[in-house]
């Protein structure tokens, strides 16, 4: 499989050197990946016989410009000269995501499936704005859309609706989809500090942006829980469809009251399907310890649905930071290339 | 997809009912499913026009013989008639199982593959047997072997090892596998019952069978730990590799001290990779309340991998019953539809 890097930061990065830490493992599976193609800002990197990924992980640790890196660095490379060349299978979409207009990612991943190119996908934007149409492009192209990374990285949240509940309804979908506000509350629990204190820790650490209104305004549960609702009850709504509450107004004395009662919040996002249609929420509740969310620990997220025939399905992962996240890339690429059809 | 149900127990009449109930749904997705052949016993019924599932569901409602069946019922038809027909693309294997030989199972499954035609079997005793050989024959010939179902069956214990965590490498496998042990210990904590109790309740709710040795000995949480080790890991143990205890021993005073200490006693099987090799047990084992296997109530199983580039991954659920384990087949063969290797 011939693949393209589109948009080179932290976690195009990690997936180039997990390309080169997995090569004995891949090529014993056997999964045959050659990159082809990086591609940044200005310019890029293409190589017909596949890039040596030990040799570019090496070079990218300098923070190097990869148009220097030899050989095929140059200016002149760019996803207009990838397309014409026509010699990749896959890209790996990853530049920053926008929520207005979801570009540039969206005319990349439009442009690449009207090819006929697979796309595997970390950037919310276009998924937010237009998954429906996309993957619609995709099944006309008879090329896959994997948006894995999109809905909390390495916890396999789009899997686990698509794959592990293949053939089942899916009634609810409920889920502790954000890392740095599950961070904070525990936190506050751990240290019994205020949520101030607990978000200046988060940005202390690098989990907390410096700007952390997305977060724990519950935003990017929202958006995460809106990519969930979509893909997989086939639904067309956008953010405004959810009732959406953050973390900010969360006391210390309100945790310290549930952990008294053997209980902990959690910043919940909350689809149900009911008979008036589909309710959205993201908000914080209280849940006792038999509620299979409760464990959920600081490093990791999950989601929780209720199915017709498969019962209940819980999933507890996700680990955080830029390896994961390029592993979540990955593991869509694999399942790709071992013939699953996300888009139907 | 043309299909054949060989062996027509609880769970195949559950198949057969599911099909029909979920005849819209799948030919909405869109998968055709045919249902061409079922085979008991003493013959089967064959229709090349595709089974009516609906009228066999409520024919099957009267514990009738098959081979009375409208059209199609017949004493002569059997699994050798099946192949030379040669009008199938997947077998569902659900004979009985036997852990000695695999028989009649592993050879419906060999004959099957051999004949290019997908297995998705319920039936542990081949796996446990010979999974690695017949995967291979399943690869030589260019079809899939899928067993979903033998792993805890509505709960995606393979397709979490090998989808979820695709290109990551399994070091730890750890499960509460096996439901009726997860019953009794939980009547245990709640009634402050004896062990024998417990089991006795288990009994008059049909949940634990009249000779409860394999269940309540830890062995059928050994089955499924080892094949889950088998298939995850790429190895050929066998159950006389795994250190088995089961919950026979436990006392009500035990179970007592550890409530009082907010923990959870929990039949666990457990595989650890170590520098030494493989090491698998099946025991009881204390969890505390941020175990991630804690919450796993009576009704539901579950299991937690640790990998090295996915981090960790908890899968709870599975509910019990003959709806579930079909559904599971139903899942195993929408993905084969799907295009999904599970033999690579």
């Amino acid at each position: 499989m011939r693949i393209a890097i589109i948009g080179y930061g932290g976690v195009g990065k990690a997936f180039v050197q997990l390309l080169a830490d997995k090569k004995d493992y891949l090529r014993l599976k056997p999964i045959d990946i050659q990159l082809n193609y990086v591609i940044g800002r200005h310019g890029g990197i293409y190589d017909p016989e596949g890039i040596k990924c030990n040799a570019l992980a090496e070079f990218s640790k300098n923070q190097r410009d990869i148009t220097e890196f030899i050989p095929g660095g140059s200016k002149e490379v760019n996803f207009d000269l990838m397309l014409r060349n026509g010699d990749i299978d896959a890209i790996i979409e990853m530049t920053p995501t926008n929520k207005e207009t979801g570009e540039p990612g969206m005319s990349h991943i439009t442009r690449a499936l009207e090819n006929k190119v697979h796309v595997i996908t970390s950037n919310k934007g276009p998924i937010l704005l237009a998954y429906k149409k996309l993957n619609n492009i995709a099944i006309k192209n008879n090329v896959q859309l994997a948006i894995g990374c999109t809905t909390g990285g390495a916890l396999p949240s789009i899997n686990g609706g698509i794959i592990d509940l293949a053939g089942s309804e899916i009634t609810s979908i409920e889920g502790v989809l954000n890392g740095t506000t599950n961070f904070i509350i525990n936190e506050m629990e751990e240290t019994a500090c205020t949520y101030s204190e607990g978000l200046m820790k988060a940005q202390q650490l690098g989990i907390a942006e410096t700007d952390p209104t997305l977060d724990v305004e519950g935003w990017d549960t929202a958006s995460k829980l809106l990519i969930l609702t979509n893909v997989l009850m086939n639904e067309e709504k956008t953010l405004e469809n959810i009732t959406v509450e953050g973390i900010t107004n969360l006391k210390a004395r309100d945790v310290a009251d549930a952990l008294k009662d053997d209980k902990k919040y959690k910043l919940i996002g909350k689809t149900i399907k009911t008979a008036c249609g589909i309710e959205m929420s993201v908000k914080l509740e209280k849940l006792g310890k038999e509620h299979p969310l409760y464990g959920v620990d600081a490093k990791n997220k999950a989601v929780r649905y209720v199915s017709d025939t498969l019962g209940e399905l819980t999933i507890i992962g996700g680990a955080s930071g830029v390896t994961p996240a390029a592993a979540s890339i990955l593991r869509d690429l694999i399942n790709i290339n071992r013939g699953y059809r996300y888009s139907n």
